[in-house]
């Protein structure tokens, strides 16, 4: 299954607590798209949030970040790992 | 130990092979200044890349980048993780 990285910004002052439970939303529908979120990372100085998922598009991780109530502001395609 | 997020952005068309060499290289180093380079992610369409490190400061995670010849455009701490 290919493998995204996906970027939220803004998000200046998340808690701990706040990307826990965005990483739980997203969680609890992410089979209906046959996504899964593997991890999250968050700057709460420059609001910066990376999820890396592995997923059948782009879209598909797309849709489930929207229903979750926190779309990406970009998502790539990370097929180089190293 | 810290963790950080840093970001390389104009790398279009960067292959599997010189990601890994890269890697290697920041591998090789990356204990002078008590960093560990963990995984990177790379997308050679956007030519975005990713890099998740342990480290004292962004400083340190920097002068590896530096010296190994691809310095970062951004990096950053990322003390939320899920």
């Amino acid at each position: 299954m290919p493998e995204f990285m996906d970027v939220h910004h803004g998000l200046k002052g998340i808690t701990g607590e706040q990307l826990q439970e965005a990483h739980r939303a997203d969680l609890a529908i992410e089979a209906e798209e046959r996504v899964h979120f593997k991890q999250a990372w968050a700057d709460p100085q420059s609001g910066e949030v990376y999820c890396l998922s592995e997923a059948p598009s782009a879209e598909a991780v797309q849709r489930i970040h929207d229903r979750a109530g926190h779309p990406a502001d970009e998502i790539h395609p990370v097929p180089l790992t190293a």
